[in-house]
């Protein structure tokens, strides 16, 4: 079964060990939780649920997964780093009080992982959805030790994606089509958003999927100009745009296909605007190239929705990173600095909306020098059922 | 439809106000992710997903949702709340610029929700899932104003249920059973427990559900020792213990039934910690009355396993709250010092471990006056297939 071999966990250590020493840093502190599981899961393969999770990474030293008070049994079946502690704060949000299991302070984790080697920067990596106890704590227990947002040191590594993340990838986009399949054979006229999300999910989990690779969408009719929603008991009905957007999770990396379609027939007018974002996504997908500033993509692609007369119908686009998250670093933005690399992985992600229905079309795409090379194309097509 | 209707969303917040007031503060800023939904869903409906969301509550005065970036046509579809705010914060973890949304600041909310009143002390709701982005633009924009953990205020009032509130969990309990129903229907020895997952999947979209209640449960041999886990690609096998969590989401409140079950037969030493464990189950039931405090049904559950000799088998129990979320508070410790009150609901957790394997028996009940009302009960049974 494809998986991420143990020695590139190892690799994966190193690395950050470097970039944290070569960041000024004595050690960082990593955060995670159920609903964002991709730093800690990255380093160990430990993957929350209930609780959330954390990896105390030393410069130099042995790292040590931390999780909560419930996980311990779990977190040894599962997790590739062997020092493992638990810490209240660490625990699920209706905050349990465990009055029989012991658990760790910082400084604890902090002798575990480094012995007698002095800390005085702690570099804090998912700093977006670190929880103000976990903060709190270390201000407490590790007084004099001064704390600094380090998302870059580990960022900057999973950007760039090895032969075996892109595999996983490639399966995750595979099962994701499948799913797509099974629903464009079995939607009908009078089903719920939620049916049909049903059917997708007993696809991906048939087909090898671990997990939806994000909350899946199918909204019908107006509820199509949502860029971000979820589904509901609205039935889906014949010529207006449903819009599906199908993502599978296999060894902790992510996919997700959108495709706007209709049962029946459009107005033309719809017609219209849900061709040119098909246009406009394969637009996207010939401007991407390694070397290129991501930037520059992005001007280009507002430059051909503006020329060709849509630009009021964007919200924004055109592409941002893929890989354990189906949203992750770096988006593609005109505010963007950096240039596109060899085995970036993007999602192309196209939404355009009008007052009353809106269209994304969604494909990954890996970055190579001669350009994309798709990791999923099977619905880039106009689907009328 | 069963829904929580709006006058019982009015009424929440005029509690809330009043619970804001009583604790001497002069608002509460409540927040929620894609994980942990249910204070921000509880007072406005809106159910964030990739973003985060939060909700400013006046003592006196109007309440503000606030969301990502992204959420806005989203939050306006279904947010009970009408004044809405975009604040960077509550963006994705990937942290996108969108340099072309704009975005609002705290004194801005606080202005929309107070007017001209006077912010001292603020209140914060949801406080072990508080970003430290969050909090740090707090003290950085409303300088002089203290900031106080302050979960109790709402979560005093989401600890005892409405009748809407009971209607929507005995939906979601019988459609866990339904999907339960189904399970052992197909489950045969060769399926991957993920595989047993997406049965479980289809039937809950199938009958109404909205969401899973929790992340699903499908454990075979060893690894029900765990008593939190994810299933994997491990395969279903003929007279070992099997591990079924079921939880359904509806309406914004969750379910679980758990139940362990075998294809064939069980040793006979591993039959004996099943069946001790049903018993154990029925009994927390039979403690449990509105009027008792809380740590006697533990101090009975514990004395009842012990003299059955059973206590070196027992990680923790017997109850967590049960509602929104599938574990809330108030969890049922030893170190509890609450009394049960009427419709007080919680999930009845019975949870054995051995060296090589476990069993956790689950399900949901009302406190009543003469006792506890199962919102379940279709799998309190020893399954063989």
């Amino acid at each position: 079964m494809l998986a991420i071999p143990d020695r590139e966990y190892k690799e994966r250590i190193r690395k950050f060990q470097a970039n944290i020493s070569a960041a000024g840093l004595d050690a960082a502190l990593v955060h995670s939780n159920e609903a964002d599981f991709a730093n800690v899961r990255y380093l160990s393969d430990y993957w929350p649920t209930f609780e959330a999770g954390g990896v105390f990474v030393p410069a130099k030293g042995q790292p040590v997964l931390i999780i909560g008070p419930e996980s311990e049994t779990y977190a040894r079946l599962r997790s590739k780093i062997r020092r493992i502690e638990k810490m209240t704060e660490y625990r699920e949000s209706a905050e349990p009080d465990y009055p029989t299991i012991k658990v760790a302070t910082f400084p604890d984790v902090v002798k575990r992982a480094m012995g007698g080697r002095r800390l005085k920067k702690l570099g804090l990596v998912g700093y977006s959805i670190l929880p103000v106890p976990v903060y709190k704590r270390l201000q407490r227990e590790l007084k004099g030790v001064k704390l600094v947002k380090a998302d870059d040191t580990l960022a900057n590594m999973r950007i760039i994606k090895s032969a075996n993340e892109i595999a996983l990838m490639r399966k995750a986009f595979k099962i994701s089509e499948k799913a797509i399949d099974a629903v464009l054979g079995e939607i009908r006229p009078g089903m719920t958003e939620l049916q049909v999300i049903g059917i997708a999910q007993r696809e991906i989990y048939t087909h090898g999927g671990e997990y939806e690779g994000h909350v899946l969408y199918c909204f019908c009719g107006p509820k199509t100009c949502n860029a971000i929603s979820r589904p509901t008991h609205n039935r889906i009905k014949k010529n207006t745009m449903i819009q599906l957007n199908i993502g599978t999770r296999v060894g902790g990396y992510s996919s997700s296909v959108g495709i706007p379609f209709v049962i029946g027939k459009l107005p033309a007018k719809k017609k219209l605007l849900w061709a040119f974002g098909l246009e406009a996504h394969l637009k996207t997908i010939d401007l991407i190239r390694a070397g290129k500033p991501a930037a520059d993509v992005v001007r280009e692609y507002e430059e051909f929705v503006k020329q060709r007369g849509f630009a009021r119908y964007m919200l924004y686009g055109p592409c941002h990173g893929l890989g354990m998250m189906e949203v992750e670093r770096p988006w593609m933005e005109s505010s963007s600095t950096y240039d596109l690399q060899e085995n970036m992985t993007f999602q192309v992600d196209t939404f355009f909306y009008d007052k009353d229905f809106g269209l994304r079309w969604e494909n990954g795409i890996r970055v190579r020098k001669g350009g994309a090379q798709k990791l999923s194309s099977k619905y880039m097509k106009l689907v009328e059922l």
